[in-house]
């Protein structure tokens, strides 16, 4: 289950840790569910009524891929569950393009779903969202939204056009100041985040609508993937409240 | 100098990779610079006129704690960089207390600098600022902002305050909503935030002037320490700028 050629034939992942098996039994996606003795009483309350398969802590160890594993552990189905790309029922959507950092997709996620999203796309070549680690870090939020999958992300961006969406690519070299568009912001956006490391290709950049950029009031050259994304999604629901 | 004790006695401590030795190299803090064959090619441009010691891979991978190391490292003096609390000319800045992961505080300085805040005090038991994962994450911004150390975080709210500043404090349980407080955010600014694991404990929230806390419009619980650190810091820079 570690393996992503693993995980796409069985169709089946792991939601390791309390809050990702809390969201999976919560979103209907779990098959089985295991548990130390340990972790059988001190998640009692999250365990309920739910049947579970007592492990023992070297089975765990086997199971979870975290340095510190919490003892419980839901074995789920994928959740194929695509974005719905209706700008006016949802008004705000994210696609990452090459995200490479199974941590960083967990925390876009997380983000995306704090900011009232619809839905994320993860388009290119970017890691899947059912990597033990990227379920981890989007702390139960995977199973909150649709995290959908994409190969080709001008494929991902013409979807969102031509469902109503503005594609807003965040990028620090963009024309329009993230604080200074709240007109644009207000429209139905998809905001589309490039590679942690080097960012959105600028023939990319060049297929989004704006190129939209953070101002940066002190020395720092740019900011983190998550950070910046959570910028971004934020300023949209801000106003798009407004 | 992996250790914070070996670091403390010796006042010493190593920045790791190109963008920290640029950092370390523009703030004159620089003792020792080290670097591989392969790195004095790579980065020849940073090195310029700089005296350079040769080090073997070996010898490179016993001064770098990181997985991959760049091959380029500098050894440092203490900064000694006691943030200037001066409301008026620097009306912006984030006191965190109990952060304990060295990867958090390093991004939270990150943020800080981007944001244009004055300072960061890393208060209570935290982590120390020059642990090479936090020197690592911050990317060059330890050198750009100065960063102080304070063990009593009441101290630290005291200080801020008599200085000028209003302490607000970021809780998920706060009352006031941080997109609809720009009056509040447009003053001088010391941002109090808590542990990533357990948050602000309630007495030391409650020593600071108002607890602020950002609204969540999807399912998720929270977010995590270093994007709400960036959503509060970058809503005061914006609330400063207009």
């Amino acid at each position: 289950m570690s393996r992503r050629s693993v995980r796409t034939e069985r169709r089946l992942f792991l939601a390791d840790g309390p809050k990702a098996v809390e969201g999976a039994l919560g979103a209907d996606v779990w098959q089985e569910l295991f548990a130390t003795p340990d972790a059988v009483d001190t998640f009692a309350d999250l365990i309920g009524d739910f049947p579970v398969t007592v492990v023992t802590e070297q089975a765990m160890a086997g199971l979870s891929d975290s340095v510190s594993p919490a003892g419980i552990v839901a074995l789920c189905r994928f959740l194929d569950d695509e974005p719905e790309l209706d700008a006016r029922r949802s008004p705000l959507m994210a696609i990452c393009a090459d995200v490479r950092d199974p941590g960083n997709a967990g925390t876009v996620i997380r983000c995306a779903d704090a900011a009232g999203a619809g839905g994320v796309v993860l388009a290119g070549d970017s890691v899947d969202p059912y990597n033990p680690k990227a379920v981890r870090a989007s702390v139960g939020s995977l199973f909150h939204l649709p995290v959908g999958q994409q190969r080709n992300p001008y494929a991902a961006i013409s979807a969102a056009r031509s469902a109503g969406y503005v594609v807003l690519a965040a990028d620090g070299g963009g024309d329009v100041d993230l604080f200074d568009a709240d007109d644009l912001l207000a429209k139905p956006t998809a905001w589309l985040f490039g590679n942690e490391a080097w960012g959105l290709p600028s023939e990319l950049a060049a297929a989004a609508d704006h190129v939209v950029s953070i101002p940066i009031f002190g020395q720092a050259e740019s900011l983190n993937l998550s950070t910046a994304a959570a910028l971004c999604l934020y300023a949209s629901a801000r106003a798009q409240r407004d």
